[in-house]
């Protein structure tokens, strides 16, 4: 058996900048290779693989067979390359050693600079370089560094020594310190390292070096790195890469500096040099904040020659990289080394900017452009924001789920009664609704507050959905605090907000904030449009909305919405005049009554669709039959219930009894969607007369309805054809049969559903995919109650790599999914199938729903954009293999 | 286009006794043209097929095309062979029309007999026969049938005037009226049918019959047809067969007669002619009861020379059918005529004993003897029965489902605290616990009673697997009653049943009465013995039961468990000083609190497993680690909490907010199964701690065990590698590593699992179908709240054809399990797959197990016998394939 390659020379990689040589070399790894190739400026050196440290771990911490091999045989290559010797005696080699994942980790692990470096080296480095200076300073930021990061001496203790010395010599920075002042530290740190982890500092520069990998190993796993992995969703079985690279000095004197730069404004996407540097100084001192660093173009004062190099390297840059380039640089003695590169973080705004200038500058393809823009990332251009500087300076009190996204600043109120008195005297109250979780009883109290944070539910609660119809932020499932609502209070921690305190709320990160940050407008600009242009011009799915009401309908129009995927009817069951009906039609004993009550909710449902179709004028607008179990409709508090029977005239025994019979131990498994119908038909026949009344009135207005009947939580065909048939006989009793272009199609959201989908699909026209209960069946999850082991799933056991409520678990219900449109375009190819449910909002959603082959994704008005943009990138990539 | 042939004459069709033709002709129809084949002495005649029945019900109660053609060319041909003409002015004809679907509903449907007879024809069989008497009986009693029938006049009405006629003349039975009286009959028959019908009774004997096809196609779907097909879960598509016959009269004299006859005896399988006739009578009459029938065997006396050709026809239909046969037959003028014949509905002990004594007589093999005996009779056998004669004089005041087998009869009582008293006062105390539903809270309550009762609930609530466990009788879901646990009484309808009365439940049919009915003990014969035995060498799978206690597993070793299919563990935890330990464990707030509690229940599991192990001594035992969620084990009622938070030493308050804490919206889909041993590995590890340590235990008092751990709810197999690794090192930190023989396998009740079976397989030993939780999560819905549209779906509305809770839902459920299987046995074929839940008692699901190629299944104690027996049906019928 042949060993495994564990390190490859930066030369020796041609084509490094691929998914999988980044993810063997890590991004730094894979583009000092790349740069390398290029014939960039690069220091010479070598990168020990992530496979390597991957089986590190897996042999309990020990350096896997070879491994030590190849590091020497590629030190001697380097040796060679660079004619100096790792602790040689007549030119010595200094290398650093940095981490690197396949994404950027930035300060997460661990680095070693000048490493090599000992009591013998230092003084050959000083001779040959004629700088003692640059030489003990080298020395002393090694020893400081290794002692960090290898040997566990707090780094601060380095630093009280070196500003002790300064405050000796009554100097306030590091460059006024002389090569004598540096010498002298030296023992003093050596002690210190002593002492403190109770063993020499190592003189043998291989010890050094191997130390040194071990702790880049170790640093993959320390928890700060995992919980960046974790809030960024990237991946636990990466591994980092270890870069060994020949050091250059940037301390070397007045000619030489060290920088970092981006090649366009990463935080509004200007074309202009963005960056800094410092002169006579090491990578980390630009971070470190003690001698603040220059802007980048101030070098042309200092090296015009050097500055006229970098120019170059930036172009060089962009069109190699086609990207926003993130990069390092050092200067030794006027000569310009990069260090790495990266592809740069950048706001939504510049993201766009960005892309749309690249392709106006040809170096992107239209196609390119539309894929250098983060999807999700748009969120932040269509709500407001919590301003970012002065977020920074205030620590969370919780973080919850980032359920709806945006920012909300208001005072803390726990009932939504209450919320909708403050608001009703004051329509500028600015207010946060607080509760344990909520339910359709809380919808005025919502749509009365700024933004809504909740102590339970997942990213489909009841909060979640409806905040996110209304636009409106919500933070879900914020399970460390207790919401005492009866006294109007909730603790976190020691921490007790009261009735009335004010709270900022970011639903776009989770995060819960004491007091009032200030809110920063969504701005968005003519590149966003041309962008999205672009966009529509390559996706092939259609991209829809869930509305329920015209209002919402047409926020969604204006954000490029094609159709409504979802118009839930339940929700216009709850206000006024209507839920009495609803509520005297579930106290109705026999057929009689209920068809009394229903007759009163007819207008109401009536007038509903048809201020929906007016505004959607000839697209397709889906209406989803009553769906939720009928006890939601009544009231559960004593008081309520007793003021309900007054009015209904019926004894609070009678109504508790019919409460009590309807009462159900899994309502999500319950008696609703097509059951109902099932059961009490003249429910949905009632509600499929409306939609045919709304639609022969609008039709009469010169307006063209589209209605897509659907019938909710089918599981098997018999229960479709049976509700079908009510619908068609609506159709034609009302009139709308031959006049009205409809269709009926089902939810695919019973795990049955999909598996017999041969079955249904000769007989609907269409299916959506409601992935919120197709998740909670598949998985056997309740979206209400699953954060409790769900959070920990995701965030520490690495059961799913996302939360499937926000992400499609395409391994579990994707394939689910994929056996339902396979059996469904076989037994029907002219079937059109979408997905409704917050998913189609999800961008690697998106793409999963475009590979399976779906016509369409249905999303919230605010994600419309975002499912635009995710479609394009899908049906792009798609063209590409 | 050929027309389809809607009408076969008896004589047309060859090899009539099989599946297809039998449902295309009905039972009946298929069965006289099998005996015609035979050479049986069959009247002849044709028989309209179910497909026309089908089709005149599609064409809006129309005659299909072509059936008017096909009826007039058969009844030409029957003509021929009879030499006698309907109507015929020569020799009239005269017609039997009866239906006959392709399983008998005996009475349910319509029957004309002596069609043709008309003022004219009358006369013409009366000088034909010399039997003016005959005659006009005839005539009188095809008035009477074709009026009710047909006509809709009511039979009782046409019984007044003909009572009226034995008044005057001072008789007493039909046969002392004289031809005289019975043709006075006549015109007041006719006047009735046009004073009732508004229409005369038709003479045109064409007429009759068109009318009299109309009419069986028609009682197809009277009421009492379609409880009957709901009732016995036959098909509702299959239609109903028209036999039109030629008449032959038991009614001409005293060489006349007619009888019904058993080849064997049907209540006890003895080898004897059971039956009844009567001279001089059409068939009605034996079953009308005026006059009473003579055992069959009488008729050696009366007729011997007809009796000698009865004997071989005995033998005949035996040899032929190779079944206990039920008949009828006709002697006309000391000609004896057979009917029909059908395959005769018996007991159990009737089945078991017919099935072995003809494989002793070698009219059948073993293989056909165990095919005649439907498993799912043999529960009357195994459990205590409602004595059937006391029974039948009751009327159920309501019908739940038959949730656990056997007879209960006890005085109500409405709370378990209360059973569980009165039964410790007096052990002999008879109860029957009723509750609206039962919690693991109710366990004493139910181990005290005779049976239970509930309102609430399915086939798999936690009345009916805890009463199947037990044994013991349970009707549960009866949805018509109202429990009042608290003022101790239920109602139904306008009755209430109070706290101490008496009531008998049935909990093989889910009747409940008021009052005392005798039981009867069940009895096992050695014919019973002999056909397991027989089972046991076909079948290939093995038959598990599901037992939680020594005990129960005892009971299950005797009727021939082969091992523990599921041993629930949670079951374990409610018993006195455990359930403290439990909640002690609950209320924690850290890990070394959980620890400290779960140290205390150690040594009660370490028992429990260790008595199972003892009595399985070498039998696999699948022992599942705890599923439910943690709520379940603290108390909901005030009191009970207020009385557990001064034990506990906590407050009230406290212990409120931790059950609010662990309240769950669905708790089917909750925080339970491995997800609890995924946030707190604590619990399982005491688990499997516990089970080795009684394994190590037993092992050293010379008993082999043979534990199969098995992980819950397990949806992605990082959660099962997860607790696997627990499990592991408890093997290897109790010393079972090397000297237990274990395995470790998953339950597959999450629709993921079986998804993703081919990630899964490879990391386990075992896989188990939870088909109770699978079919919830499936189909969507909850068992417990599923009864309101779960009945009409199977009752009404056809959705299911049997309940899903009942018998695995093949189309859906069963697709998933088939996909499982395929994915599972690809990636590991070693993989050992069962069944637990109680589908694994049901036959129909146990052959689907058999087909989809499982290696055993696992049912609780008192269905072992059941399942062997389908177990072995199901290998046979895969044999014969």
């Amino acid at each position: 058996m042949t060993e495994k390659q564990w390190v490859y020379s930066f030369d020796e990689v041609k084509g490094a900048n691929t998914q999988e040589w980044i993810f063997k070399l890590g991004n730094k790894g894979a583009q000092l290779a790349e740069m390398t190739e290029s014939k960039l400026p690069v220091p010479q050196g070598f990168t020990i693989t992530t496979e390597a440290c991957n089986q590190f771990y897996d042999e309990g911490k020990k350096w896997p067979s070879g491994l030590e091999k190849q590091v020497k045989e590629k030190l001697e290559k380097l040796e060679k390359q660079m004619k100096k010797e790792l602790g040689g005696k007549e030119s010595p080699l200094f290398l650093s050693v940095r981490s690197g994942s396949y994404v950027s980790m930035p300060g997460m692990m661990d680095t070693v600079l000048n490493l090599g470096m000992n009591d013998e080296t230092v003084e050959i480095f000083a001779k040959k370089t004629g700088n003692e200076r640059a030489a003990y300073d080298s020395y002393r930021r090694f020893i400081t560094m290794f002692g960090d990061v290898v040997m566990e001496v707090k780094h601060a203790l380095f630093e009280e020594i070196l500003d002790a010395a300064k405050e000796a010599k009554g100097v306030k920075i590091d460059t006024d310190l002389s090569a004598e002042d540096l010498k002298a530290l030296i023992p003093k740190y050596k002690e210190l390292v002593k002492k403190e982890a109770g063993e020499d500092f190592p003189q043998d520069p291989w010890e050094q070096l191997k130390l040194s990998i071990n702790a880049v190993f170790n640093s993959w796993n320390v928890p700060r790195a995992i919980a960046y992995r974790r809030i960024n969703n990237l991946r636990k079985d990466a591994g980092t890469g270890v870069n060994v690279q020949a050091m250059v000095f940037g301390n070397m004197g007045e000619t030489s500096g060290t920088g970092v730069s981006f090649t366009r404004n990463p935080a509004n996407g200007t074309k202009e040099h963005y960056g800094e540097f410092l002169i006579n100084a090491q990578g980390e001192d630009v971070v470190a904040g003690i001698r603040t660093p220059r802007p980048v173009d101030e070098l042309k004062e200092v090296l015009p020659e050097v500055y006229k190099e970098l120019l170059e390297i930036y172009e060089t840059l962009e069109k190699h990289y086609k990207d926003l380039q993130d990069f390092e640089f050092t200067i030794e003695d006027k000569k310009l080394y990069l260090l790495q590169t990266r592809n740069g973080k950048r706001t939504a705004q510049a993201a766009i900017k960005i892309a749309v200038d690249m392709e106006k500058e040809k170096l992107l393809t239209k196609e390119e452009a539309i894929l250098k823009v983060k999807p999700a990332q748009l969120d932040q251009l269509l709500h407001k924001q919590l301003d970012e500087v002065a977020k920074k300076k205030e620590e969370a009190i919780t973080k919850g789920l980032p359920a709806s996204p945006g920012a909300a600043v208001g005072k803390a109120v726990f009932t939504a009664e209450k919320a909708k008195e403050l608001f009703e005297a004051n329509s500028k109250e600015k207010l946060i609704l607080v509760r344990t979780e909520t339910s359709p009883e809380d919808i005025e109290g919502m749509h009365a507050a700024q933004g809504i944070l909740t102590a339970r539910g997942g990213m489909t609660s009841h909060a979640a959905v409806v905040a996110r119809g209304m636009g409106k932020c919500c933070v879900a499932g914020a399970g460390d605090i207790t919401v005492n609502e009866k006294e109007g209070f909730f603790t976190v921690g020691e921490l007790k907000v009261n009735d009335g305190d004010w709270l900022s709320i970011d639903g776009s990160t989770g995060e819960v904030f004491e007091g009032q940050i200030p809110l920063v407008e969504p701005t968005l600009s003519g590149d966003f449009e041309t962008l999205m242009g672009w966009a529509d011009s390559f996706r092939t799915m259609k991209v829809k909305t869930n509305a329920d009401t015209p209002k919402d309908a047409k926020i969604a129009l204006e954000f490029g919405a094609e159709g409504i995927g979802l118009v839930r009817t339940e929700h216009m069951f709850f206000e006024g005049a209507r839920i009495k009906a609803v509520r005297e039609m579930i106290l109705s004993e026999n057929l009689e009554g209920r068809k009394n009550a229903l007759a009163k909710l007819l207008p109401f449902q009536k007038e509903d669709f048809s201020g929906i179709f007016e505004v959607m004028d000839k697209l397709p607008v889906i209406i989803r039959l009553l769906d939720p179990p009928l006890h939601e409709f009544l009231p559960h508090e004593d008081k309520d219930i007793e003021e309900l029977a007054s009015e209904m005239g019926v004894s609070v025994e009678k109504l508790k009894q019919t409460a009590a019979s309807l009462h159900e131990f899994n309502p999500m498994l319950g008696f609703r969607g097509c059951r109902l119908g099932m059961v009490y038909p003249e429910i949905n026949e009632m509600q499929a007369t409306a939609i045919f009344q709304a639609a022969l009135e609008q039709k009469e207005k010169g307006v063209t309805p589209n209605p897509w009947i659907e019938v909710p939580l089918v599981g098997n065909v018999k229960e479709f054809l049976k509700i079908k048939e009510i619908i068609k006989k609506a159709a034609v009793d009302t009139g709308a049969e031959g006049k009205i272009d409809y269709k009926i199609g089902t939810m695919v959201e019973v795990p049955r559903a999909a598996l017999t989908a041969d079955k249904l699909a000769p007989e609907v026209e269409f299916l959506s995919f409601g992935t919120n209960d197709l998740t909670q069946m598949t998985c056997g999850f309740s979206r209400d109650d699953a954060a409790k082991f769900l959070k920990p799933y995701v965030e520490d056991l690495d059961v799913y790599k996302r939360d499937p409520f926000q992400s499609i678990d395409q391994e579990g219900v994707g394939l689910l999914m994929e056996i339902c449109v396979e059996k469904a375009r076989k037994a029907n190819p002219k079937i059109e199938i979408g997905i409704c449910g917050e998913h189609g909002g999800d961008p690697e959603s998106v793409e999963f729903c475009h590979r399976i082959g779906l016509n369409d994704v249905s999303c919230s008005p605010f994600r419309v954009p975002i499912a635009r943009l995710a479609a394009a990138q899908a049906a792009i990539k798609d063209k590409k293999k």
